[in-house]
């Protein structure tokens, strides 16, 4: 176990904020069908607002806590937090996949079109991607934990990641290269499910209230109070997990590894394996 | 001036990508407005049409320029690089400026009532605070260039600026930590600018073409594209900005300033002045 990490100076209260964020989110959304959508269902005409709840709950909520969790556990071993990481990745993608069949199988009872929105589109790249780099982090994730057993070869799905995301960083040491980019896109896929959400929010406002939006009717405020959130929600967690004294202390191998990568090449080859 | 700064490797070529999609954003922008929307004009009933044209111009391509000077030329003498960051967001936010004023006067032509939907909630929450963010850095920024005349007293505006942004990061030496929370929001903002236009692209297409969107109509699928090339754009500058061997150099002053604050705090100041 680490311990001797720098103390993260008032990261707590900004973790209980986003929690909290994270509850009211989830609360005004079953507010907002609750009220004034007629509640969910499945084999029903409610089947649609299935799909707004699972995606903020999914995309949303669990994908930011998902990414949260390397900085609320930041002294507990490495190998736990990543398991809880991936759990709750995986328990996020499990959600979002029910949503996004909700509204498909919504739309083939009502007879609408599919993928035809701007809404569709980024959420169906956000979430497509965010499947790409689960699985792409999975193996490679772990690389660097010296409890881990042995090396994990590159997997056809890191290279599908890479080749998606137009970045690949493969000099030397694949590995130790991947880590800031896995970070950079999961920030930025967390963004742009964020974005989707919004996306989804206007086409419903104004799908359902059309004409009665423009006067501030209760809903319409209520939807557009559900959007505020979702933004605050992504700038409190955007902002714990860049701030840079909030980052997790790097294990001895990782410091060495940012030290002297030459001596690091020639010598002994960290993480065990290969 | 500086030189000895280690090479950014791949970066021109992420920046003209990014300068690309930029000039792509304005072509598609121009194209959807003057093919499907007749063209912009002031005072006539084209007026509206501005307001898309003037946000992507002012709040996304400028404003994204704007945030890459830095990385663009992080070999300039960093007083001259400085006036060009705020060169552009100062013209950012004039051409921002004239946009919403568009689309005030276009309602109240048209007797709509203003701010009522979420894109214009967020589009003002992304307008106000980078007007204050803008502020904010300019008498800031400075504090550390030795070339600059003397010291610069905190100004009210940030202060103001802070408090809006709710995170006061004040402890000790207020210029030197503010530079990071400047960063975090100046990418933030231009993320909330981005979400902003799409949903304007959103509402416009389901108040102009609700019924034929679902049929793919050359106009929705043009619009939607315009969407991707703003996410796209959005994804290559935030790469760029976040990429750690592509920030600046520091400058010798802010290196003591990481190494050792006590012994600064203690002796000499940096930056002169005061």
């Amino acid at each position: 176990a680490m311990d001797g990490a720098p103390p993260a100076t008032g990261l707590s209260a900004y973790v209980a904020v986003s929690q909290l964020l994270g509850l009211t989110l989830l609360a005004t959304t079953g507010a907002w069908l609750g009220r004034y959508r007629g509640g969910v269902g499945w084999h029903s005409p409610l089947q649609f607002n299935v799909h707004p709840l699972c995606m903020v709950l999914g995309m949303v909520f669990l994908q930011g806590d998902a990414l949260l969790v390397y900085r609320v556990f930041r002294n507990e071993a490495k190998r736990s937090v990543k398991g809880l990481h991936a759990l709750l990745h995986g328990l996020a993608l499990a959600i979002a996949l029910v949503g996004i069949v909700a509204v498909f199988e919504s739309h083939r009872t009502k007879g609408i079109p599919d993928m035809y929105s701007l809404h569709s589109w980024c959420g169906m790249v956000a979430f497509v991607l965010y499947l790409l780099q689960v699985r792409a982090g999975d193996p490679l994730g772990g690389g660097r934990d010296p409890t881990a057993p042995g090396d994990i070869p590159v997997s056809p799905q890191w290279l599908l990641g890479c080749g998606f995301f137009l970045f690949p960083g493969a000099s030397f040491s694949l590995r130790a290269r991947y880590k800031p980019q896995h970070v950079f896109f999961g920030i930025a896929l967390f963004t742009l499910s964020i974005t989707a959400c919004l996306l989804g929010i206007t086409e419903m406002l104004l799908f359902n209230i059309r004409d009665s939006y423009s006067r501030f009717v209760p809903e319409g405020v209520l939807a557009n109070t559900l959007g505020v959130l979702l933004v605050a929600f992504g700038l409190v967690v955007g902002y714990v997990l860049t701030r840079d004294d909030w980052k997790r202390p790097p294990l001895p191998e990782e410091l060495a590894l940012s030290m002297d990568f030459k001596t690091l090449m020639e010598g002994e080859s960290p993480g065990g394996g290969s």
